[in-house]
């Protein structure tokens, strides 16, 4: 059973850290009484203030209804801790089961939207959808993390980062390059 | 001096498999008798077929006037052979050198596109703007990759991802779940 970790506010201007390596994220949503988490690898950062990430979020998953008519969703970051309950979560439908109880996952409030951060998780971005232009056409959503949440270690979890296939890489091994940078470069 | 890598023909709506795991990428762009490259770490997938792929290339980049004007670019991947040159290439400007030439990188000509392939990496993805709905306010460009060139070998390279602050994680360890999936999933 995973276990459920603490996650301290963390700047919202600084979640590039967590999202720009490309992890595999669990989104959740909600909508009245409903709920659903899905997985998702087609996001990417788009500004750093306001901080923007935007997410290709097919109309075939039942999450895309409840975050069209919610405008929010909360993005979740699962370490290898969680691969299992990841590949389950992308092989099931939340229009048939209940995935935190399937998963064993535990849904913990969210502070600035409905839908509910995962306490298994290392870290969680709750978001706000801020542009829907490209939603008719392409499916994508352009959010702003309104509130971060980010534990204190590991300082470089590993992460899970989707081929296709049934088969992910795993990041973790770090290579720090700071001495090569321009200082006005390195921004965290 | 890092070596040229042959790269034969790629299927274009498979490049998920070397794009959706998020990596560092080498963004070459070309109009007139001008050439550039940057480095590129906010990037998605958005479609299998056709193959669109999402970037945020800021306005401050000497490539972003290249690759508006010319509606073309190809993103090239490269692996941790070029952790340097990577870095270098982010931390200069197009706009004073020619970075080709200044990190012994080999541009070879496209077959679609008139900005050149990286010969030294290990693969490349040309690419002709489709949507520019975003860029004007999000610097958000939507590509359809038109044509892709992967090598042969090795299966799963080791490729950088950014978390900022000169600092990459490394992916290439590999995690097989295919057991795991509903056989209708395992869209490669």
């Amino acid at each position: 059973m995973p276990r459920r970790i603490d996650k301290p506010d963390y700047p919202v201007a600084k979640v590039r850290r967590y999202l720009e390596p490309g992890p595999i994220v669990l989104v959740t949503s909600a909508r009245g009484g409903e709920r659903n988490v899905m997985t998702l690898g087609w996001h990417t950062v788009m500004e750093f203030s306001p901080s923007l990430v935007g997410c290709m979020i097919s109309a075939g998953n039942h999450s895309f209804g409840l975050i069209r008519a919610s405008g929010e969703c909360v993005i979740n970051l699962p370490t290898t801790a969680l691969t299992d309950e990841v590949v389950g979560i992308g092989n099931c439908s939340g229009a048939a089961v209940d995935k935190f109880e399937r998963f064993g996952l535990t849904a913990e409030p969210a502070e600035k939207v409905a839908a509910p951060l995962i306490a298994e998780c290392h870290a969680a971005f709750e978001c706000r959808l801020v542009e829907d232009a490209l939603v008719e056409t392409y499916n994508f959503f352009v959010f702003e993390v309104v509130k971060a949440h980010v534990a204190r270690e590991p300082e470089h979890p590993e992460t899970l980062h989707y081929t296709g296939d049934g088969v992910f890489m795993v990041a973790g091994r770090i290579v720090d390059k700071r001495a090569l940078f321009r200082p006005d470069m390195l921004r965290p």
